[in-house]
């Protein structure tokens, strides 16, 4: 089984990735991820990542011959450009810090040859913040979540404690709120809680929170 | 026409994709983005941005009669949660100052309703910087692109003029290659950089690249 990237150039159109999918299907494709492009000078272009025992390329020549299709490639996946991804959120100040941490650690990795990507959005109030921690669980290539902040607890408690059920690693701030509570670690300082959680999605790290002997830092 | 976010839990097998977006086609939905969440305790989850102008709770019930569907919900679309993206490339020293100003910067715009992420990745190589201008075309919600380094060209430079015919906004450092004369905006302080970007993707700022007497600062 491998996993190759797939480019198609289409028109946009209602019932195009109906088609598409049919095809892969038919080959015994299992896709792993979409990504779609909007028109740009009236034409579309869908990524696919998928897994499959055929030979790719025979897909894609079944694919060129669709009369809806213009072009279609293989290309690298989204995983092999930009990797894992840790995402931070919350208060701007921390997100900022955090990220400082994270970038600088995410570089010594990648010039290993991993690729790590450290993605991040500042947001105020518990609404939006747990809509952003359940959101990541949707966050193709999303391994773990950094809460940044100084409160944060409610209804952003009970996001942490169902995306942490569905495998992703949160780490929290030491903050006021039970947040920290609910985190698989607890950092104080924000360039080391950044550091900390590249290390942890990290393949050429030689670090992992579940062989911490304690949880607060 | 209205926008809509959609969830779809099934168990995870091929051929579901087409057909989810056989039903999605018959009903006249545009699907715009596609969030596949890989099997979680024997479910699968798809997340679709579908564009359309009839009901979308009668897509919604008929997707439940399905016999591979367990559940069928409208949702938050990820346009809603996370909003429009800035992407950071380059190296991991000046990616972290550029994403200081960057996050400082959304965070003014978010707490005032918008929605910014600003997400990055710290390469080294010249191959690997291309791959990454390229792929930013493919990543959904991303309008602009900060390239922070001390020199960038050969294959990033047209990498970087492709990007901009695709409508993507393009900013550079002030940096020694020939990146900068390729790209919309040149700045030499990494911070404004970072404020400058998220201003000109911002709707809530009175800031366009368009209407600026000079490109390089």
């Amino acid at each position: 089984m491998q996993t190759f990237g797939l480019m198609v150039a289409t028109a946009e159109g209602i019932g195009i990735l109906h088609e598409l999918t049919g095809v892969i299907a038919r080959r015994g494709g299992n896709i792993v991820s979409v990504d779609i492009q909007g028109e740009v000078a009236g034409e579309a272009r869908t990524f696919f990542e998928i897994e499959m025992t055929a030979n790719p390329q025979e897909l894609v020549d079944e694919l060129a011959t669709l009369p809806i299709v213009r072009e279609a490639a293989l290309v690298k996946t989204l995983q092999a450009i930009y990797g894992t991804r840790i995402i931070i959120a919350g208060g701007g100040a921390q997100v900022g810090q955090v990220a400082l941490g994270a970038i600088s650690e995410a570089d010594r990795h990648n010039i290993r040859g991993e690729r790590i990507s450290v993605d991040t959005i500042p947001l105020v109030g518990e609404a939006p913040i747990a809509d952003a921690v359940r959101g990541v669980a949707r966050l193709s290539r999303a391994r773990a979540l950094v809460l940044a902040g100084v409160i944060m607890g409610g209804d952003i408690e009970r996001a942490v404690r169902e995306v942490r059920e569905q495998g992703l690693i949160v780490v929290s701030l030491n903050m006021a709120g039970n947040v920290p509570e609910a985190a698989d670690l607890v950092v104080t300082d924000p360039v080391q809680a950044g550091v900390m959680t590249v290390m942890a999605v990290a393949s050429t790290a030689k670090f992992s929170i579940g062989q911490l002997n304690r949880r607060v830092f």
